[in-house]
């Protein structure tokens, strides 16, 4: 085998690449970075069985051919390379790639391609098209709320529920949860279906999607497996079996207080009055809701106390509510909005934060019961 | 006690003093800030035994007093403050601290100001003076050689000699060594003296002197102690107890071979090359110095190899030596000069690095024996 690229096109696919690459890999193939070289193509795959991704960039292939090279290492050697092109070919006697560019020269051992599991290809006839833009609002206004430890593992993932132009995505740690919903103006949503995907591959998704001009990310789904394609790139992602709870019934029907708050203002708020309480397992602060001030505190018996307040016009009945803070700052930090709605029943009922002007997000959090 | 002071001379002098403020502090009372306020100042004080630090601040002192607040939560509380101006005020009978700054108000539990082992200013009569920018010099072109694990004490600091107007700072780790001289133009030196100062403190303080305008530094010493007074602040520091080698007896008198080399390319060359020998404990990397090439190279029998070459000049005998490529990649960093010179003698005996334009400055760096 033998190929010219760009460095620049190599190194990008590669940092891609890597992300299916596991730091413990199961199996050492697994370690390994797939590269197919053919038609004035590469075909670079990783996966670590819970992901699959597939780069295709353009090379002088001046003799076709397959090898796997070390994930790390290849991906190290190629950052630092010093020319603008780069040569791979291998020597298959010696079982070694060659890597040239400029004045430099690696030989790095090469891994058994036979060995490797290479991708096959989701096909299936449930396909739907997507804005990257509204798909990463999607992801980053809900996955934070998923559970980080393997509780069970439906709360690691997001739901995402396709109803027709309708689309929901919902995350939960069971004491949290947020909801997003789009609704597509796309004809090719008729779709009706629902699944869980891991919420790591959907946090990786957004990063790599993140670019200046939202472009169209194309969704194919099974009953097992989900498939995203866009631009030269083709990621595949197991979907977690289980039941994810009703979240329609997790939502209170309506609520008898709520107020209105500028969300930096609360936010600043927070991040100072949890200094008290962050370094207590539950990060318990009060928020104390009266007529015309909202009086946020946190008391810790070996630090001390912190208090700050907020001018509001409450809409219901005084109301002295605890939380875990961080529930509420993760939410805040995804809020693009100038204010949010609080709302709440009882000080042991869900309560809930919506950002105004936007009617398809919800986020519910559960108050916290305070030792009196 | 009660002041008002700005929030910004605050928080400068607390990052200051924070750094006298050990992760572990053998004694719960040296985890806090000592705050002395009086006659419209602030004197605050943090140390470890080993590092003193007093940073002096301007307040509005409406009742003078003394306090120790837990250092870490008044630095986290500080930092986040919502007001430009912050109002401390102590509650003698509640044993607590308040503080208000705009909507945000903290009540910390104070700590025993009699405990606190305020610090007692050097009072030594071995003064001199010198310019930041020049101590920073110092500073940086040697420390990184030091030890950072404890095998012997005097190798975890660095030897300052004073010789009439001629200043050398010099550390090693037994392997490698870096030596930096200055000559002082100012009149105030006519002073013989040495001593080892610890490389924590020093590195602490290139730090908080890196400014765009150089300023005085006035450097006290005693037997055992150092002290760096500049501006609104004085630093005291122990000094290492124990002989420093003779550094004079570790330079090769005269080198028989050398070679001119851009700085950056035999960096990057080294970055890379050292990509396949770095997973190695001792990061063996092999420089082949012939008469007009220069010939890098690593190997892991896992991994593969590596290969670059340079352009030289050789004045000399052509040679193979072998380093630890961190040994060589951690001088070049320091290096502003364009080039540097290369010189050795034999494959086992020190080689030496020069910045070219600065005959103040060497390396030298001991070769590594190479299994044959």
């Amino acid at each position: 085998m033998n190929f010219i690229c760009t460095k620049s096109d190599l190194l990008q696919a590669i940092q891609i690449n890597i992300k299916a690459i596991s730091s413990k890999p199961q199996m050492p193939i697994l370690s390994g970075i797939y590269i197919h070289a053919e038609d004035n193509t590469l075909d670079i795959e990783t996966t670590d069985y819970d992901i699959g991704i597939i780069c295709k960039i353009q090379a002088d292939v001046k003799e076709p051919g397959t090898i796997v090279l070390p994930g790390r290492y290849f991906a190290d050697v190629i950052k630092t390379l010093p020319g603008d092109n780069i040569e791979i070919s291998s020597d298959t006697e010696q079982n070694t790639i060659n890597i040239k560019s400029n004045t430099a020269k690696f030989n790095l051992l090469s891994m058994s391609a036979n060995e490797f599991p290479k991708i096959k290809k989701l096909e299936s006839e449930n396909n739907l098209s997507i804005r990257s833009n509204i798909l990463i609002d999607l992801i980053k206004k809900t996955s934070f709320a998923c559970a980080t430890e393997m509780i069970r593992p439906v709360f690691t993932g997001c739901l995402l529920e396709l109803n027709n132009a309708e689309l929901t995505m919902a995350a939960t740690n069971t004491h949290r949860l947020a909801i997003k919903k789009e609704i597509m103006d796309d004809n090719n949503i008729d779709l009706s279906a629902k699944f869980i995907i891991p919420a790591k591959i959907l946090n990786d998704l957004a990063a790599l999607l993140v670019a200046d001009i939202p472009i169209d990310v194309n969704i194919s789904y099974s009953h097992n497996q989900i498939s995203f394609t866009y631009e030269n790139i083709y990621i595949v992602s197991r979907l977690i079996e289980g039941q994810f709870p009703n979240y329609n019934t997790v939502i209170p029907p309506s609520f008898s207080s709520s107020v209105l708050i500028k969300t930096k203002e609360l936010q600043g708020a927070i991040d100072r009055v949890s200094l008290i309480s962050r370094s207590n397992q539950y990060n318990i602060i009060t928020l104390a809701f009266d007529t015309d001030n909202l009086l946020l505190s946190s008391n810790n018996p070996e630090i001390g106390k912190a208090e700050e307040n907020i001018d509001i016009k409450l809409n219901g009945q005084p109301m002295n509510i605890s939380f875990n803070a961080k529930y509420i700052l993760d939410i805040l930090k995804y809020i693009d909005s100038e204010n949010i709605t609080f709302s709440f029943n009882t000080e042991v009922s869900p309560a809930a934060i919506k950002a105004v002007g936007d009617d398809m997000f919800i986020y519910v959090v559960t108050p916290v019961r305070k030792a009196v």
